[in-house]
């Protein structure tokens, strides 16, 4: 998006010149971009994976990818996260549990001499879609909050109003308010930038609710499940096996989300009409 | 998106029930999903990567992916392709020329013992970003046929329209008629899909341009490239990532597409302001 001539340039964003159309005249102007870059998983020294991603809050990206992935069951299990910086990326490197490190190894034997795409590691349809075990204890959710929330978000997205290119993934309160919020090119990498910040922060409950600034496909349904969120707001569409995902895990899934407008599409027993200060279940 | 209580849903959709909230009121709905179902890639015999995907136009899909990773370099290169349905997903099978498929088990070797994510296989950051040949006679691109077919994509997006969870890639003309269009949940899918079911039917050339409905990502520009097209319209952002890419491989790289206005990239110099019907260079 364009941006005053002498502004610098902000963290995960970049200027250049570009040429802007509009009916039928050309004038060149200062644009910002947002930064994408290669970014590699280590667990334990060994390669894992390389995803595009904005080059911010990466060691949230790698602890919310680890435990959203199912290669840790929770923080505890993450000793330390270091990142190095080259000439074609950057490496995050993690240190996790031997025996999560020998329980990965494990799975990684089983793909020798294939290679994985999209899907984390998956080469095989049958570990396409991981199982998941249902949320114990999801709680309710308030109508105003999720307008409170919807309202709110856009005044967060500190990298999308520079540059118009980047999603935000969003941790509410019960009571609609932002209590974080991480950006990236990327949607999953948005997910997993805030699931590593909220865990990062052992908070003693995960109650209210996430909101995503995109659509609501299965992976994103699976990474907020294997989180622990109870409740997923999507402004854009679900797909089908998103909703059905959700709806066995014991998820809330809203998509098409406006302030005034939404709906649901499993777990809609958990919404509630009543004012955000009522009592919670 | 709602549907009529009695339509049946079209192919690479299904029909829910949902409630829909608005101001209060609460309404049980009949809404069309989109399906996203796993898609294993096997290359004779061997199982390459899994991406989840809208199951239309799987060959299209399969034949792109195979052109667009540079798994093959022409569409001569691949002999036979096949779908299977299983209970997990949908297995499309390729037959490869000999020549390129121990070029990918060479590939894959190389690879042994670590899994690749997000990127197709790659898992070190020097593989990430694929050096690419720059193209070799990009043509010019008339103003007046980018608007023609901005404004006439949306009529073209027949899932997008009835789920509003669906990305289109179109092949447009010199003159911006919209010659062919595909769509999947995923935006590197739909493109995938577009470059296999235009190569596919072995044009003349690839002249005129490429329209997308998503973002231009490093992965949209290597694509496109690799596929031989020289101009790639996103309605949406580009990355910084992108935008380098697109000018060092000759591609005229445009965003935040509207048909009064948008923004030149790369080779901003291959726009004409004339009209469609002018002689093209």
């Amino acid at each position: 998006m364009m941006a005053p001539e002498q502004a610098p340039a902000p963290a995960g964003a970049s200027h250049c010149r570009v040429q802007t159309w509009q009916a039928g005249a050309v004038s060149t102007q200062q644009d910002t971009l947002a930064e994408e870059l290669p970014v590699a998983l280590e667990f334990n020294g060994i390669s894992h994976a390389v995803m595009l991603a904005t080059p911010l809050d990466l060691e949230d990206f790698a602890l919310g990818f680890a435990l959203s992935e199912g290669i840790v069951d929770s923080v505890h299990e993450v000793f330390d996260i270091q990142q190095e910086s080259g000439c074609d990326g950057i490496t995050v490197k993690l240190e996790i549990a031997s025996a999560r490190f020998a329980r990965l190894k494990e799975m990684r034997r089983n793909l020798t001499g294939r290679t994985g795409c999209g899907l984390c590691g998956t080469e095989s349809l049958a570990h396409a879609v991981r199982p998941l075990t249902p949320l114990p204890h999801p709680g309710v959710v308030h109508e105003a909050a999720i307008r409170r929330a919807l309202t709110e978000l856009r005044q967060h997205q500190t990298l999308q109003q520079l540059t118009g290119a980047t999603h935000a993934a969003a941790w509410c309160g019960d009571d609609g308010s932002i209590r974080v919020v991480r950006e990236d090119v990327g949607r999953h990498n948005a997910l997993d930038k805030l699931i590593g910040a909220v865990l990062k922060s052992r908070p003693a409950a995960l109650d209210g609710f996430v909101v995503v600034t995109s659509r609501a496909s299965m992976e994103m349904v699976q990474k907020t499940v294997t989180a622990g969120f109870g409740c997923l707001v999507a402004i854009s569409a679900p797909t089908r096996l998103a909703t059905e995902l959700a709806q066995a895990a014991g998820l809330c899934l809203i998509g098409f989300a406006r302030p005034e407008r939404w709906v649901a599409y499993s777990h809609a027993e958990r919404i509630r009409a009543a004012a955000p200060d009522s009592s919670c279940d």
